[in-house]
Formats: structure tokens, sequence, C-alpha cells
């Protein structure tokens, strides 16, 4: 009989997730069976099953993915950016361990090679319980790396159309994802015209945050915008992108290349077109903020 | 010295959000102090001062508003239907007991008057603690009619310009207010031109209500639309808005007044014309489900 799995997270059947990030409130999920614990060299990993959000990646008591909702974060991290490039060949994930944004990668034909760059072989390892993101690996055209994002984008040049950082929050393994150095580095793996896509926190918890990304970013590149899509399972419902552009013509709100609608219905189950403009509507409060440093300057 | 006040729901500190209507998943709140609990003739009204979301608001254990994040509802719910109507003077809100709405609806100056029909009085009582949306009560131009929303409506006949449902979910008192007769009561008691607005639960959870009520409103307007503000603290961190309205050439998706920018700074935290077109633009999987109806007629 196999042994019956524990984490300090789950009490009474339920999965709480509490962080010093949003202080006061926390995400519960029903726990129906454990799956797999492990502390790997970066992080403690959890996965578990849940009543009602299929299986649940956890990686430092914070929700990656689950079944049931990772789609939205997937699709609007990759879809979004891809379809402001006119012709993204080479692609390269930072993180994204889980294989989602690779599943996703893959949608576009044009696309020659993606590469996979994740720090931690642990959550490679641990996504084989969310075998629909995992299935990312399956495809010829991904190669996958082993090391830490910053390590391997220091000697590239001019080797990408578009980036994807797929990365936890920035504390821990991904801190150092958050940075204007990691932004340069980033810029200078690009093609001319290239872009990027980083996950950039949510507008109700880390606007600080966010801010201080897309001041730098703007700095970078001469294009920058920042969306956010919606999903249960992140803290407030919700989590950001940040996209940039090396080509100041791109209009990342206008996608320069669109599936049919009959295409968006068998490739997707939240992007399309409209989501896609509609993702870089903020509310008032969000909009006053982030444009507050612009004004500043 | 007072009494300290205690509630099944608050346990070492924490309010648990857990409900049938979304099994498997609840939302947390670190409670610093419970500040009123109260048996009413129709359900359990607790409030708390949460530490990091101001005070709360709790119905039957489903959260109806904290302070942090409420002016999101409130201003979607208010100036969507609003700002679709050429000239709203006379205004119904049906539940909104908390004033939250009230305060938002005369923000328009035009509005003569705005009757609020709220069914249980101790919800208006449990306002007081969250000051900023009780202060909604305070204006001349609003009248209180402490009633059944269903009832008060049965005579009302070409009376008010928009009406707006601030309901709680569709389980104990509230659930008659997701019905086609509720809706069919609405759409008579509307000026010609009348637009209505509802809330309408989440895309994340309750597709098949939402589809429901769609398709009743279809048969009973010319013009609806479906659409959704983002929140916190509501499950799933978002919820939805049913827009209704009697002419068949009010474009719901782009409002026919508009606030200018500085108004708008001046006056919203969430809504902004922006806002109110991106609010109808759903993901592909919502959209797929709420079209389906139309297309098997």
């Amino acid at each position: 009989m196999a042994e019956t799995l524990t984490h300090p997270l789950v009490k009474d059947g339920w999965f709480k997730e509490t962080s010093t990030l949003w202080p006061g409130q926390a995400m519960t999920l029903e726990v129906k069976e454990i799956l797999h614990v492990e502390k790997s060299l970066y992080q403690d990993v959890l996965v578990f099953q849940s009543t009602s959000y299929g299986n649940v990646l956890v990686l430092d008591g914070v929700i990656q993915a689950t079944e049931r909702d990772e789609f939205s974060y997937q699709e609007m991290m990759t879809h979004v950016p891809m379809n402001c490039h006119p012709n993204p060949k080479k692609v390269l994930v930072i993180g994204g361990g889980d294989g989602g944004v690779l599943r996703e990668v893959i949608k576009h034909e044009g696309v020659e090679e993606v590469v996979l760059c994740e720090i931690d072989q642990a959550v490679i390892r641990a996504s084989k319980f969310l075998p629909s993101m995992a299935a990312g690996f399956e495809h010829p055209k991904v190669k996958v790396h082993i090391g830490d994002g910053f390590a391997f984008l220091e000697d590239k040049v001019d080797s990408f159309d578009v980036i994807i950082t797929d990365s936890s929050d920035p504390v821990g393994p991904a801190a150092s994802l958050f940075q204007a150095k990691f932004f340069e580095l980033m810029k200078n793996a690009l093609h001319a015209g290239g872009i990027i896509c980083t996950q950039c926190e949510c507008i109700w918890l880390h606007l600080p945050i966010i801010k201080e990304v897309l001041g730098f970013s703007r700095k970078l590149f001469p294009r920058v915008e920042y969306g956010f899509t919606t999903i249960p399972t992140y803290p407030c419902g919700q989590i950001g992108l940040m996209v940039c552009s090396k080509d100041p013509n791109t209009s990342i709100r206008e996608p320069v290349r669109q599936w049919s609608k009959e295409q968006e219905a068998k490739l997707c189950r939240y992007y399309n077109t409209e989501i896609h403009k509609a993702c870089f509507v903020l509310p008032q409060f969000a909009k006053a903020a982030l444009e507050a440093p612009e004004e500043s300057k």
C-alpha cells in the first residue's frame, strides 16, 4: 500500500495559500489527495488532487497551476506576444517548467524552435501530474535547458523573436527576473522587432512592483503595455502581463496576426482577438497609478 | 467592557467563505475584530474588521462588500447602465441595502429621484460599519422602501429610467430575483427606453445560471449584453452584470454618455469609458457558451 503523503500547508483536508505577498487573505482549495511532495534544490514542490480544480501544482506554498483554470494564464502569456509578432520562428520560454506555455507556443505553426530554460528540474518532474500541460514537452520543436534564466541569457544576442518569462513571484528563485538587468538581457537576446512577455503580478496587490517594472521597461523598449488575465486560483483572481517590443511600430494592443473565429474556437479556451485588445484596458485606479510615472518625467 | 463577539465562520482568526455555490474552494480573510453579528428575519448578518480589506459585510456566510474593493462592483453595476441611458432621472435600486449603489447613482447629476427597495432592514443597519457606502443613504434624492423587490414591482408601470438589482446569490432571499417573472416585472416598471442591470454571477462558476438568465432576458428585451467586473473578494475574483435595454437602438457596449477624463479621475476608481466597453469582452470559453443558445434557436 502506498504511503499517505502529508504537507504542512494541507490541514483538515484543505490547502491554504498564505503569503507575505498578500497578507490577510488566502485562497483555499479542498484536497482529495496529496500526489507529490518534494524539497527541490530551489523550492518546496507540492502537487495535490483538488475536489473541484483538478490537479494543482504548488511551489513554495503558492499555486502555480490548476488543471481547471491554467489555460487562461498559458494562453494569454503566449498568444498575446506571439500574435503581436508578424512571424515568430524562434521562441524562448524562461521558467514555465510545467509545459503549459510550450503547449501554446507550438500552436503557432510558423514556429521553428522553442527553447525552455527552467531552473528547477523538479518542476518538470512534478508536471507529469498535470499531463495536459506537460504535453508541451512532447513536441519535436521543443528544446529543454535546465538552468538559471539570467545566466542563460548572458551570452545570447540577436537569437529569439519572442521571449516569454513564465516565472513565479519575485521572492525566491524568480526574484532576479523582476529586475532591469534581466529585461536588458532579454532585449539583447531578441532579434530586431522582437517581443517579450513577462508575468507581472496583480493590480489589486502589487501596483508598486508593476510600476517599477513598467518604469525600467519603458526606458529599454519603445513600446510597452501592461495587461491582465482573469484566473480564479491566482491571488485576487487575476495576473498581469508586461509586453514589450523592440519595434516602435508594433501595436501591442492590436494584434498583427489573428486566427479566424473557427481557429480560435478550436485552439483557444480563453484567448481571442477581442480579449487580446481588452486585456490592456485597466480599471481607473490602476490606469491612474501606472500612467503617473510618465507624467512625472 | 464590550462583549467579545463570535461567529461560527470565524475560526483561529480567519473567516472562510464556503458555499455549495462554489464547492471545493473558499476565500479566507484574516479577522481583526468581529463588529456585528445578527440573525435577521431573512439571513445571517456578520460584519468584521479584516486585517487587510477594511470592514467586511457578510450575509449568510457570503462576502457582500469589503471597504477595499467594493468600489469595483458598485461603480460597474451603476455607471454601465446609467451611461447607456441618455438622461436617467428616476432610478430604482433593488437590494443594495449597503448603500454603495446609491452612492454611485447620485454622482449622475441629472437624477431626480432614486428609490431603494431592500428586503432586509438589518442590512441597512449593518452598513453603518462601512460608512463610505452607507453615505449613499444621506442624499436628499434617496427614498428607502423596506420590502420585497418582487412585490414592490408588481404595481409599478412606466415608472423608472434605470433599475439596478444589487442582489445576493440565487439561494435564500434573492432566489426569485433570478427568474424570468422578475425580469418581466422590471421591464414593465421601466419607461420606454429604460435599462436594467442585474448582478449575474461568475463565468468561471455559473455559466448555466448565466445562460438561463440570458435566455429569458433576450426574449424580453431587444438589447441584452453580459459583462463582468473584477473584484478580489468575490468568488473567483469577478462578478457578472446583465444589462438589458427596452430600446432596440441602445448600444450597451458603447455608452451614450461619458465623463471627461478629469471627471472620471474625480468620480471613479474602477469605471471609465474604456472599461465600460471592455467589460463585455468575454474569454473564449464563456463567449462560446453564451452564444450557443442563439445558434440553437
